[in-house]
């Protein structure tokens, strides 16, 4: 990165914008984070809208250019730093493509899926079909994990040498956990899951995780 | 291209595998296209699935690598052949990532939208909702494409130069129109259409479109 260039990260804690923490620290960039807290409606009130009119996190911004959606941010990361090799180098577009059809899939299939769970009313406005479409969901992000179990190995990552495909499936699977889905039969994606947990950088961003959730809890 | 690189395009006319072969006309690479009959459910019958486990188009098939997922097919397109420029350069990673932020949007957003709308019940297995379901997927359409309404200008493309993001929207629209969404608020975007729509990859494309559309409608 340019010396002078100032990153910031609007996220939250608990949120997708992990995926983009852990590609960030995994580069090395210095970077601040504005917690846009989703909880309190406070993305969609001024001056967030500004920033991102999307009123959604993760944004990020890099010398007043705004960046969103996680699949540009990824590339845009792993353009930016290559020698971190986030992605598969230029000489095999292939392979690079390859890991940005499983990224761009899991935000399409399975993030949107994260998204319905945590915010039903965004995807149907008729309260009574929530347990529904959260079903839905549930069924949903499962299948979407299984199909990763069929495609990863026992040992080293999705695809060999350790991509931002990986950071993204850290998520869902992390996400899955918590919202209660039955991950025993993908016993690969769980290893998987176990050793992308070791690396430093996803230490420090799950580190920081835990610390800005008990700093909002704190301030409520 | 190599000289010896066999590419197929799986896909089928009226789709949104439109948007893959106005990019691969756009590079001028020969390919051959194998049409999976959406309607027939050809496409979730053997051998489709074995070539692709998703059973959706499009799919791209180079030397027997299959690639799925649009965002991810054009990344592969405008960087295998960097010439023809469908992406900024490497040296401007914001500004490629800028471009790739819309076309991951619009796949997860509009075109997703529009697939509800063609197939309400891959979301929502109760037929009785299937009215609700497709009036939402319209709404969703047009606030997309009057986001795109507000981000574009009278002249030139969407980024300046063309990009990939033109193809994607160029078919949003034409899908739009065809579905009966107002474009009468959105000038520009119609402009815009009207401007892509004169490039002779866009005319090649839309006339192979005519062309099997007859066919199948012929040989049903």
């Amino acid at each position: 990165m340019k010396s002078d260039q100032r990153v910031t990260l609007y996220g939250f804690p608990g949120s997708c914008s992990l995926i983009i923490m852990i590609a960030l620290e995994e580069i090395i960039w210095s970077f601040d984070v504005v917690i846009q807290n989703l909880i309190g409606d406070e993305h969609v009130k001024q001056p967030y809208p500004a920033i991102n009119p999307e009123g959604r996190v993760p944004a990020l911004a890099v010398d007043g250019n705004i960046l969103t959606e996680i699949p540009a941010i990824l590339l845009y990361i792993a353009e930016s730093e290559p020698k971190a090799e986030l992605l598969p180098p230029l000489t095999d577009p292939m392979k690079r493509a390859q890991v940005m059809s499983r990224v761009s899939w899991l935000a399409s299939s399975a993030l949107a899926a994260c998204n319905q769970l945590a915010q039903p009313g965004n995807t149907c406005v008729d309260i009574t079909l929530h347990p529904w479409v959260k079903k839905s969901a549930l069924q949903s992000i499962k299948l979407d994990l299984m199909f990763v179990e069929s495609e990863i190995s026992d040992e080293g990552y999705w695809f060999g040498d350790f991509t931002i495909a990986d950071i993204f499936v850290f998520f869902i699977h992390d996400f899955a956990g918590r919202c209660g889905v039955d991950l025993s039969a993908m016993p690969r994606l769980c290893n998987l899951a176990m050793r992308i947990g070791t690396r430093p950088a996803v230490i420090r961003s799950v580190d920081w995780t835990i610390w800005a959730s008990q700093t909002l809890a704190l301030t409520k």
